[in-house]
Formats: C-alpha cells, structure tokens, sequence
C-alpha cells in the first residue's frame, strides 16, 4: 500500500525529528497524516512526545484525532481545554463520535459544551446521553433517513440527492411507519438497482433485526459479527425508530472486548507509553495484593518450620508442587473467562466443563506426579520423599482446576467481572494448597 | 431485540432437548436457526452434542454454519467429509468464503473439489488460493466491480441493474484502466445521489488507498480500523486491481489478533469446549515445562540447603521474593507483547520504555521492600534477615521488569511470536533470581 508506506516513512521521519527538532518541518508532515494514524502515533509515543504532537497538531484535525485515541488520552487531553476549545475542535463531528467524547469530559464543561450547540445538535447529543455509554444507546447515531412503505423509490431517491450527502457506512435507511415504529430496512445497494416506479413496500426487508437501546454493547458487537452487518437500526422499548448504529463503532467494542479478558487476567489498567508514575501506581496496586497473599502462603510454610528444619530437602522440592498447581489453575482460569466473555459458558455446559477439568487436572496430576517422583527420588534418593510430593501435586492440580473453574463463577455470581483478582486468588489457593498438603504429608510419613 | 431473544429461547430448548432426546422437535428447531447462531451454539457444546448437532444439521446450511465456526471446528468436520460432500455443502459460498474453507481441507480432497466446480468459480478460488491465508490475498474476494473514468454514471448504473445483485458488504466499486491498472473508487452512495450524466471521472475519489496483495492480514485489520473501511480494493505489485476485501472478513483477523497476544501468554491453543483428551495434551506440554523451570528453580535452592538448614525462617520468607518478581516481570511482558501486537513498539521509543520499566521496576522495589522489611523484622525478630529480604527483593523487581522487557524483543529478534513461552521463561528467570539473591545474602551475611 503506497500511500499506508509514506505515511509509515513520514511517521518514522518525525519520531526522528522529535529528537533533533526541526519544528516547522516536523508540524507541516504530522498535519498531513490521515488522523487515525496521528492518533497511532500519539499512542506509540512517550508522554512528553504526547503533548508537543498535540499542540503542533491544527485546531481543524484535532476533534477526528481525539475519536481515534484511547478512552484514557482523550480524556487526558480533554482536560486541559476549555469549553470554547472543546465545542470548536468537536464542532464538525459526528452525533455519535461527540457523544462519546463528552462523556469522558467534567461535568461542568459538558453544560457549557452543549449550550454552545446549535439545538437540533444539542437535542441529538442529549438523546445519545440519556444512555448508558456501554449500551447500544451510548453506542448509537442519531441521524437516521426513515421512509414510508408507500413512498415510490423515486420520491427515495429525491429525497436522498436533495439530502446532498449520505452519512458514511450507510448501507440501509430504514423504513417506519406515520407513528414512527420500525417495519424494516431498505438496502441501498438494492435501491440503486431497482425498478423506480416500485414502491418501498414492495423491496424492502421486512422485520430486518433490530437492535433494543437497552441492549449492552458486548452483546450488540456479536449480534455485528454474526450477521456480518454493516449498520443496525436501534429501537425502543416501544419498537420506535431511535437511531442506528455502524460498524465502525463496533470495531472498536470487538477491539476492547477482546482485550479485556487480557486486561482482567493482568489487572493492568494503563496503556503502553502511559507515564511512569501512573505506571507505578498501577502496578503497585497488583504487587501489593500479590504481597499479601505471599505472605499468607508463608504463613502456612511457617507452621512446618519444624518439619522442614529436620528434612532440607522439603524447602528444595516445596516450591515445585506450588508453582505446578499455579500454572494447572491459570490455563483453566484463562478458558473459564475468555468462554465467559464469548459467552459460552451457561448453565447447560457448565457441568461438563467441570468433569472435563476434573478429568484434565486428575490425568496431568498423575502424568507430572510420576515424572516429579521419579526426579525427586534419583535426586535425594528417598523414595518416601518422592512418594510424598507425587501425592501432594495431584491433590494441588486437581485443586488448581477446580478453583480456575469456580473463581470466575463465584465472582460473577457476586456481580464481579470473572477475570478480575482471578489470577492473584487462584495462584493464592495453589500456593496455600501446595504447601500445606506437601509439608503436612512429609510431617506425618517422615518424622 | 425480538428476534435475538426468540434465538435464545430457542437454543435454551435445544439444550434442555438434547439431554431429554425429543429429536425431531430439536432438528426442526436447530435448522430454523440463523447459521451464526447455530455456529456459536456448536461452539458453546462438548464434543458429543458438536456431533449430534452437525448431524441433525440440514446440508443447505452447513456450508453457511461452517464458514462462522472456528478453524479448528471447521477442521474437524470437513475431514469427516469427503469432496462430493464439500463441494455439495460449500456450493452456495462466496469465493473467499469457500477459499478459507478449503484452505483446512487435506490436499487430496482440496483437487477433487476443485474439479467438481464451474470453471469460472475453479479460476477464481484458484487466485485466492495462491496468497498465503494470512495475508490480504488469503482473505480478499475476486468477485469486483470494476468500470471505467469514462463511462458515464448512467451507464454503470445500468450495468449494475444488469448484474441483478451487488455483492454483500459492496459500498464501493473500483475505478480501472484498459489494462486494469487501478486508479481510486466509486462510492455507491454518491453514485445514488449523483446527476447520472456525469462521468465516474467526475466524481471517482483518485488514489483512495489500495490494500497490497502480500499485505499481512494483521496490517489489513489496523488500516481497516484507522480509516472505518468497509470495503478496500487490493492490488499486487504492478497496481493491477486483483480483489476486493470486506469488513466481515476483516472482523475475524481483529478478534483473532486480539486473542493471540492472550493465547500466546497462556500457551493455551484449545477452543472453550475442546474434548478432554486434547485438553489434556494442550495443557500438559505447558506443565512439562514449567515443571523442567521449577526443577531448575530448585537446584538453584538445593545449593542452599546448608544456609536454610541453619535458618529455617529463610525457607518461610524465600517464595515472597520470588513471587513478587514473577509478578512485576508477568505485568511487563503483558504491557510489551500487547504493544508489540498493536504495532506501537520500535525502534525509536524502546528506549523510553526500558528506562520507564527500570524506574518502575527500581520504585515498586523500594516501595515493597520497605514493606516487607517492616512485617518481616516484626514477625521473626530479625532485622538482619529483614535487610536481606528488602535488597532481594529491590533487586529481583529490577530483574522482572528487564526480563519482561527484553524477553518478548529476544524472541522477536530470532523470528519467534513474541509472548510465546515469555511468562514461563521470565517466571523462571524471576524465580532463580529471588532463591538466589535471598538465599545468597543470607549465606553471606547471617552465617
């Protein structure tokens, strides 16, 4: 792709720039890049870099380069301007694209935004607003072209070139009724080829799915993929012709949906380049809790001390059998909450799933346990020792599966998100597991 | 969403059905499914019930079922198949549809199909068939539009009545020479709203952004998104136009890439339901060798074993040290894999990331350090071994964040994914770091 290499060569040419500062230069080439890749750019850069390509940016690009950054930098940017700023650098977007934006801004500044709006704007914003931003509400558009069923496709086809424009990833506009309830859609591509004597009645699709406004943006991202829509008209609790929603919006659903899971597992909440003080504290919340749980693990070691002061070899093997059971927990932990986000998992499988990890926990117990016995005994050449820890990794992998199983429920069962805390309390169970069951085995076969 | 609902009403029954066996009820239920829906429920099974669904499925719609299921489930039941029957269900597909499908079929079967269809359909998934599959070629559809700078608007219009359908997901068709070099796009919208005695080459947008035929599918996916494409045309070396490229196609890599970086730090490679023995396989090669690390963890304390034998209390406190580390290393490698998959890491900001990681990694170090040293001095009594674990642990945080750094770009550097075997090998890392720099001071300075 010329155009996508030049623009790589460019971005490449002003990263080098940045560093020896040849200012005008380095402004007129950021300009001319299309805004997702500025934004990329801003994404890939350090934080100081961050703020020096935002101001060289021009006032006319910066609202298009703000809807293509993460929720976290616009925010970031956001609060440093004003009102004013904020209604004349978002003044040429989209209803959906401003919407989403005022969401990230204080409230105060939000007021004084939309009262600087033209009212047929401000009335579509508060509309998109009344909706949770994760909803098909918060997600949707509100300027959608309705026609009637007993319109001819030549009064359509006026109407649309009186319009002058069609807004992007338009591929159908919808048809209602004097009441405004939704009857169906009406696919451009069809229009176009279409007899223009018929009426819309006569081609268009009738009860062509819609999507409700309550419905979460998760599930209105799958209803996307499945169907392999392009645009979706969004409806009411009244079945009324609310908005539509497009595509590209759900791109980005799909996008951090699927990061999520990642993001749950990891509990890293920042973005790539974020600062390092932001990246300190984030981290630091995770190794603290981390700390805790190490220290409840220890606590448990401390009992045995006596066990382990007599046998060296116990504080050798000890760590095996709990690192073991942490891996076995994890894997069954990362299917559970990635079956989970993809929903899958549900009343009616979950009994299977269960015996399946039994199962998969019980055989690579036994494989690992045999492998780990007959190491262990040609190591220290006691096989009482190694009978020891054999037993203490199958209870400890059978344990890992059943927690990596039952966490995310019981999380979710209590209204959390299934993957968050996951890893630090499964890893905390294998950890106590594993200790417990190897030192306490050896203090009553050994001593 | 009426329909949706309807859906999942429906499929509840046909799970609550397959245990209770009220078989034609569940087929006729099943088959009035939309084959997205059907697809996702096959997923959402264990392997016994995947059977009986595929099995109750009517032909006219495997094919449409098939091409939503995930390659390994497309996989498994195309090899139950044999070529008369792929080509009598696949017979309905689009050409990219049918390419990916067969792309999974074994070579014998893949000719005998081939020779089973019409010339022109044999021609054209011979094309996409030449393109590796993850790349623009692999995922592109040869059925394009193309007309010409001249032809009047009129003339395509009626040329498109004449093709009695426009392709799905078709927003655009292309704009060519007399020798198929391509020269930019013609909306369809603004061809509908367009006085129809213009010519393309009035209203034709030049040199909209070709996608290159050897173009990695990933790279495909970030233009998609940076320009909310719909559809793209592709081009190979010369600029001749070869096929076009459509957002659902697209939808896939995007989800797929986003549960790579996933896939590859959790060494899982199963799908959700996948039967037990091959859950058992899958999980146990990742067990082996994290059991070999957690061997050669142990050899590393088993050099100790005089120190501990002397203090007990080491072997209570030596897993904080290394846990912590793991912990620290596991949340850097997470942050450089997913930039790396997101195409924000190079050369000119690696460098501030190393720097940012050492600083994080130093803080946090200090930070918890400091923790630890206070509970450990008040739970032993010991400020000796407080000092010992407080430095241990500074410095295996350091050790964590530069492996998480410079593992996944090691891996990169020698063609490896780079997530691929990071957790294990940066845990290992971690963990002989912290038995050793513990263990190692203790032996030093407390003997």
């Amino acid at each position: 792709m010329s155009a996508e290499e030049t623009s790589l060569n460019k971005i490449s040419y002003i990263k080098d720039s940045l560093s020896s500062g040849t200012y005008l230069q380095i402004s007129r080439m950021l300009n001319s890049l299309n805004p997702a890749d500025i934004a990329h750019f801003i994404e890939s850069s350090p934080p100081k870099d961050r703020e020096f390509v935002w101001q060289i940016l021009n006032k006319e690009i910066e609202g298009e380069v703000l809807i293509h950054l993460s929720d976290t930098l616009q925010k970031q940017f956001l609060k440093e301007m004003d009102a004013a700023e904020v209604a004349e650098v978002t003044g040429s977007l989209a209803t959906d694209e401003l919407a989403d934006i005022i969401q990230r801004m204080p409230e105060a500044v939000i007021e004084e935004v939309l009262s600087s709006m033209s009212i047929q704007n401000r009335i579509r914003i508060e509309e998109v607003l009344a909706y949770p931003e994760d909803s098909a509400g918060g997600l949707m558009n509100t300027d959608v072209i309705a026609v009637r069923k007993n319109h001819t496709l030549d009064v359509v086809m006026r109407y649309l070139r009186m319009q002058g424009s069609i807004p992007e990833s338009t591929n159908k506009i919808f048809v209602v009724n004097r009441k405004n309830d939704y009857l169906g859609s009406l696919n451009l591509n069809k229009l176009l080829i279409s007899d223009l004597s018929l009426h819309v009645g006569d081609i268009y699709e009738k009860n062509d799915k819609a999507i409700m406004v309550n419905m979460n943006d998760s599930e209105v991202a799958r209803a996307f993929e499945q169907d392999d829509l392009i645009s979706a008209p969004v409806v009411d609790d009244h079945r009324k012709l609310v908005g539509r929603i497009t595509i590209d919006d759900v791109v980005d659903v799909i996008r951090e949906d699927a990061d999520e899971t990642l993001r749950q597992l990891s509990g890293l909440e920042e973005d790539t380049f974020s600062k390092t003080t932001v990246a300190i504290k984030s981290r630091a919340l995770w190794l603290g809790l981390n700390l805790i749980t190490a220290f409840i693990a220890a606590s448990f070691i401390d009992i045995f001390k006596e066990t382990i002061a007599q046998v060296v070899t116990l504080a050798v093997l000890m760590p095996i059998v709990a690192s073991m059971g942490g891996v076995a927990a994890t894997q069954t932990l990362t299917i559970m909450v990635r079956g989970m986000a993809l929903g899958q998992i549900g009343r009616t499988n979950i009994a299977w799933l269960i015996r399946r990890e039994t199962l998969v926990g019980l055989s690579n117990g036994i494989l690992w346990a045999i492998v780990v016995g007959f190491v262990a005994s040609w190591w220290f050449q006691n096989t009482l020792i190694a009978q020891i820890i054999a037993f203490a990794m199958i209870f400890n992998l059978l344990v890992g599966v059943l927690s990596g199983v039952f966490i995310p429920l019981l999380l979710k069962a209590i209204n959390l998100d299934p993957g968050v805390g996951g890893t630090v309390i499964v890893t905390t169970i294998t950890d106590v597991t594993g200790f417990v069951s190897f030192l306490g085995l050896a203090s009553i076969f050994l001593l």
